[in-house]
């Protein structure tokens, strides 16, 4: 589980998460927000939108000088801070060392009641698979450290241009760093099954955790990939990743959620409405068959080009499966 | 204060608290109780006997090879969930990444009742000070490593033998080692006031933190120093540390503890009683006065050498402060 989960006195839950690891943006305010909005990941994929109580893991790098020190640590606890108050919660305490490496990261803690979060093993054949943030965020990030690197540049150039790749880190980056709490509270609205947050084990990585985890015979089968556009055609010419094979790692990626089938279309629906802010999404990527507990993809799944904010190349939501939940 | 005490609903209190560190022992085993030991301590200096969860942090060493890894970092594990055994919890999460350096460290959670801690504010003039670990843990860590750096050496042979460092540092392992937990069950039976454990800032500093969040105007006066044996003279030949002057850092020290003056030396007395289990060993080493908030230490502090285990050169507790106690 995303989560460990203590039964305590009085029929409360303990739930708890952590969560650290290196800078991975150049900006330091950003790298922040996405670590804060990763631990606290773990505890939306239970449907568990109220974090209680968060701690600070931070190393200052023993390489910065004085100055950088200052200018940077105090940006990316801001933004560590920030998006904890964005999740409605504080970061009361922490520890801080030196080290070679800048690391950032969190504990999360809520107490709450049994029916506060869900138990993510209920899926059951005739569910749908959604997912609410685009793939592709770690090529996107490599991508940009490439423009600066020709060897590697030289491998890729002849798929995407400059400006696709600054594109393509700004929405990696937005996507990041935004919360999973939106998906979290709608969890709970549309009745989900099961849910899983995706991060270093890919979409496929963490789809066969889900699948393990299932109380009911299930398996899982993804037929569409929503990438970051056009990360698709750089991580096949650069022969890294496996973005397709859905083993490329993700950093704080979407909420992977079973869903009943009329109630998923619905789902996707309302997450983009204005009511949540700007920039949430959704997607339809697979079903849940009958099944001895593994995830698999398509031998050729539909790639959703998605565009940067604003953009219109893919398609709605609820028409990116096809007729499988008319 | 040593934790964070979140007031949840229902009257409970989420209290928690997170530390992780490098390696500082040769023994992974030991090391890893130590870290346990550590993280523990925070809650133990708030009377808190019962930990409900525990994660643990880790980063193995990039330097490391295979057989390495495969040596060392199990015995770190199992040294840490060896120690939270000891303790009555359990490790059921975590994170582990890779890094130049080994890091080692966890994150303890209690939801408890408010009678179940005591908030380290009440120390009243008249009180005394009571510290549950000896100094110099530091000291005899560096100055056992100093046994192949013929330089450093140099400067302490006059002072100490190869035998005293070895023991030294085995008392020093073995009292960081050691949980607070017994001295935290204690604070409860008399009457504890106030209480914090002694780290990286030193017996000085952590007295000095732990007098400025009292509720009454005090100040906290230091007579004796109980510091392992023959550290205090390796920490003067030296030239650095600051044993003395109560800067030397500590790594899992003891709890320094408030208490009433009539209670204090029963604490000492009741904590090496065998039911405990071995080791346990408690000094009066203060006063608590009318005051500024402010700490210091005694221009001639009494140096009280502890003696490895079985060791009897130092006075019985109950007399270790004089006629202070009568």
């Amino acid at each position: 589980m995303d989560s460990c989960v203590i039964p305590l006195r009085g029929g409360l839950s303990l739930v708890q998460t952590t969560d650290f690891f290196y800078p991975l943006v150049e900006d330091p305010y950003m790298m922040g927000r996405i670590a804060c909005a990763n631990v606290l990941s773990d505890l939306y994929a239970m449907g568990i939108t109220d974090c209680d109580n968060m701690l600070m893991l931070l190393s200052i790098s023993q390489k910065m000088n004085e100055e950088e020190r200052e200018k940077i640590m105090p940006l990316m606890v801001k933004g560590f801070r920030d998006a904890a108050e964005e999740g409605g919660t504080s970061v009361t305490g922490g520890h801080t060392v030196i080290n070679p490496w800048i690391i950032i990261g969190g504990v999360a803690t809520v107490v709450c009641q049994p029916n506060e979060f869900i138990m993510p093993d209920n899926a059951v054949p005739g569910d749908v698979l959604v997912l609410t943030k685009p793939l592709g965020t770690q090529v996107a990030v490599n991508a940009h450290q490439w423009l600066d690197n020709p060897e590697r540049w030289n491998k890729i150039k002849l798929v995407v241009s400059k400006e696709d790749v600054e594109l393509a880190y700004q929405e990696a980056m937005f996507n990041m760093a935004m919360l999973n709490r939106t998906a979290a509270g709608l969890m709970h609205t549309f009745n989900a099954h099961a849910a899983t947050d995706i991060t270093g084990f890919g979409i496929l990585g963490h789809a066969w955790n889900l699948a393990k985890q299932q109380r009911n015979e299930v398996s899982f089968v993804i037929h569409n990939l929503p990438i970051i556009a056009k990360m698709a055609a750089v991580s096949k010419a650069s022969g890294r990743f496996g973005l397709l094979q859905g083993t490329s790692a993700e950093t704080s990626g979407g909420l992977l959620i079973c869903l009943p089938r009329e109630q998923a279309a619905r789902f996707c629906a309302e997450i983009k409405s204005p009511k949540y802010g700007e920039g949430h999404q959704a997607w339809i990527i697979g079903i849940v068959e009958k099944g001895n507990q593994t995830a698999r993809i398509i031998d050729k799944p539909r790639i959703i080009e998605v565009m940067p904010r604003g953009g219109a190349l893919h398609h709605d939501n609820s028409e990116t499966f096809g007729n499988s939940h008319e």
